[in-house]
């Protein structure tokens, strides 16, 4: 069989002397039925039975049953290659499209199997797979109640490779495509400038904890926390309205379900003519067209991923729901919280706020604007009614924070104060301070995470579902 | 004057108790004559003169004559008051639009000019600015024909936040904005997915120069010099077709006009069906897509940069020019350059085979494919009909190389074997080889570098031109 031809030729898949046949996708609807066609994809399952071999076909999210039995088309020998292909290789087949009376509930395509005529193995998976497909996409409900096998976090992320092949991941990974390209959009159609800011940077700059340090030829630098510096600076350089998608590092030895050492940051600063709310609503907007958009272009994905993690739809408002930091704080001391005017929230609070928020307005994702000074960094601009409070901002959806944000002091005397203020040296951030000598607009601005947008929005419950190659304090690899 | 009222408010720009005026855009044209306006702006200039005073005031690229004349709306003081503000602070004006009978050559809107009737400073620039603006665009010729004064490049760099106010830097990165949006828009339209790869790594997958160190909790890691491996294990996780916007770290100590020490990597990788040209069809076609979207939406910038570094203008073919090695190999023999069959180019070599290319094919941008095995990293697959040549490309802009490429052994025996012959130690790239154990479609792609894109095309000549703040073995800051 010219099948061999392929298995060993070693730089793989070279047909020689046939023509060059369109690759069909494997997703098949009865229309295609009786054609002939020509397809690649994985083998997810076979199952020899007699004369007949019975593979499942999958291309990404989708698969379908093919068959392979004895008669015009195939030998015996046929059967038995078919039967012995390895589950995850890579296969080519020729084969023909029928309708069946019953729908196939085990596959994506229900209404029709392929016949087989031909195959070839363009590339041959291992016989022991480090985990089962299946088992990876199974809830976990399942595998507690009916006792079947299901895979833990630490399985799926040592084979990552294979475990990013499942329908959940494939819809988890393609939706998360889909929030960077609806916030980029957004923001393009509103004016901003997408800018490119440096990773490795010389000085720390907000007060250097929790900083990566990185050997710099005969010197050393560090890894960016944030680009708040550097989109600050292109403000400063009249690019207007600036945003980025990148990675930020935070060297934070927390081993927490929403904590990664390097995440993406999907961050925005903004020049405003009147009111810092102007960036409020420029984020919230973005965000809402966020939401809109994967609601109605990423049904199947989220549908894909509730199959295994079940939750209810995101919920949002149109505009979006602002409420002020002391409203928060009464509708928490009312559910019993005792907590200060000044006080920061709680991880716990922060949770227990977001169901308050979600009974009495029914949204998932609100603002929580002008935070007590005291809690937020030095650059941050304090109210100007009541140097108590601050000019400042985070964005939540189910009761998790995605964003913090502020105006940002651009007056290089009060920023000096407020440096001092909170006992910062003064020296380390003078190139900071010196930014905004040189005329500065008003502006403000936040930085999103995209890994927690993409878990909050499908109602995961950790990070590392949503980032490929998750990095945390215990984990470098793959 | 109300005007203090916005100069020494500590939380900058406050207005009370006024209605909320529009502001409008500087780009003023004569159909607003006689319209009363507000409009925030830069000073460029001022200049009194008399019972006068004359502004120029500057937006991003555009800029426009103001006066404030002694009369009915204006004072002495303030005429004085207008003479006073810094160059580089920004003023809200309140004037109206007039048109001119001559034209104001000096200004972007040479039709109108403004008649100031108030002016409040909302953030004042320190008397002394590092550099001027106007020396920051002279083209050289005419700092060296004329000896008037141009600024040099480490003056601009330390002092970036002014130089990227400058109408050249200002049409420079908006249009490598565009680069990445004609970049991404041309990949998801076929097909491609967006991914994140994780820049902090536990290996040195090339051999472990040029690699910079950061120290990651108790143990070391790295930072990577390519999304590469990453590209591909999603392609083992059928992703298919994917590409990455990111940073990219080469430890390189090389001070050239074109290496950085970190830059943007705009990286492609994608599953073929026959041949590895598949992929580079893809790839030039996107970057065909890309250069007709600067030509077409971009002119306004491109003759900005123009007018301070002259250049022709950027020529293509369509489809792209692709030639072999030995075919460039040959043209540079015919033009006296002694080389081998098996040896590299050298990059005095690949510039003079881009001027013959230009001169034979009238094209900026071409491929040089089939490059010799030799020369190319394990990872490359030999070319199946001549072993001592690969399935390996470069791609050119006017004569330097901007991408490489190739088709990826993806066979673990043969991808093992090839990395025996390099002599690189099997235990350090035991997972790089273990991706492709699960069954691996063929696949190929390539990375190419935004700098270097942007600055070709834009025919300037050093990479530093088209970072925002770029990082070399010398320069950390800011």
């Amino acid at each position: 069989m010219a099948a061999h031809a392929f298995t060993f030729c070693p730089w793989g898949y070279v047909r020689v002397g046939e023509a060059v046949l369109k690759f069909y996708s494997l997703y098949l609807t009865p229309e295609k039925a009786d054609q002939l066609i020509w397809l690649r994809a994985r083998v997810h399952t076979s199952r020899a039975k007699g004369k007949q071999c019975f593979l499942v076909l999958r291309q990404q999210q989708f698969n379908v049953q093919a068959l392979v039995a004895v008669g015009d088309r195939a030998s015996k020998q046929m059967v038995k290659f078919a039967a012995n292909i390895t589950k995850e290789s890579i296969v080519d087949v020729e084969a023909s499209v029928r309708k069946v009376e019953q729908k196939i509930e085990s596959c994506s395509q229900q209404d029709v199997e392929l016949h087989i005529e031909r195959i070839f193995v363009v590339s041959q998976a291992e016989p022991r797979l480090p985990l089962q497909l299946d088992d990876a996409v199974r809830p976990d409900t399942e595998g507690e109640e009916e006792g079947r096998a299901t895979v833990n976090q630490d399985t799926r992320l040592d084979n990552r490779v294979i475990d990013l092949r499942t329908t959940t991941s494939q819809a988890v990974f393609r939706l998360q495509s889909g929030v960077c390209q609806l916030f980029r959009d957004t923001l393009t159609n509103k004016g901003f400038v997408e800018i490119q800011t440096p990773k490795i940077i010389s000085a720390a700059s907000e007060g250097g904890a929790n900083v990566f340090t990185v050997s710099y030829f005969k010197t050393s630098a560090y890894l960016a926390q944030s680009p708040q510096l550097y989109k600050q600076m292109c403000i400063c350089a009249d690019f207007e309205k600036v945003f980025c998608v990148g990675p930020v590092f935070r060297a934070e030895d927390s081993n927490t379900h929403r904590h990664l050492t390097e995440f993406v940051g999907l961050d925005i600063e903004m020049a405003f003519n009147y009111h810092y709310h102007e960036v409020i609503d420029s984020i919230t907007d973005t965000m809402v067209q966020i939401f809109k958009g994967l609601r109605d272009n990423f049904q199947t994905e989220i549908q894909t991923v509730n199959k295994q993690f079940p939750s209810e739809p995101f919920k949002f408002l149109e505009p979006t729901l602002r409420l002020e930091y002391t409203e928060g704080v009464a509708m928490l001391r009312e559910a019993g919280v005792e907590m200060g005017d000044e006080e920061d929230l709680s991880t716990p609070n922060e949770k227990l706020l977001g169901r308050l928020v979600k009974e009495k307005y029914d949204t998932d994702f609100y603002v929580l604007d002008k935070y007590p000074l005291a809690v937020r960094p030095f650059y941050t601009m304090p109210d100007p009614n009541n140097m108590k409070y601050s000019n400042s901002y985070d964005m939540f959806m189910r009761g998790e924070e995605i964003l913090s944000g502020a105006q940002r002091v651009h007056d290089p005397q009060l920023l000096t104060e407020r440096a001092m203020h909170h006992q910062i040296d003064l020296e380390k951030i003078k190139s900071y301070i010196d930014s905004f000598r040189f005329g500065a607009p008003p502006h403000g601005g936040g930085g999103i995470g995209l890994e927690r947008v993409c878990m909050l929005y499908l109602g995961l419950h950790n990070v590392r579902q949503t980032s490929m190659f998750p990095r945390d304090p215990k984990r470098l690899t793959p």
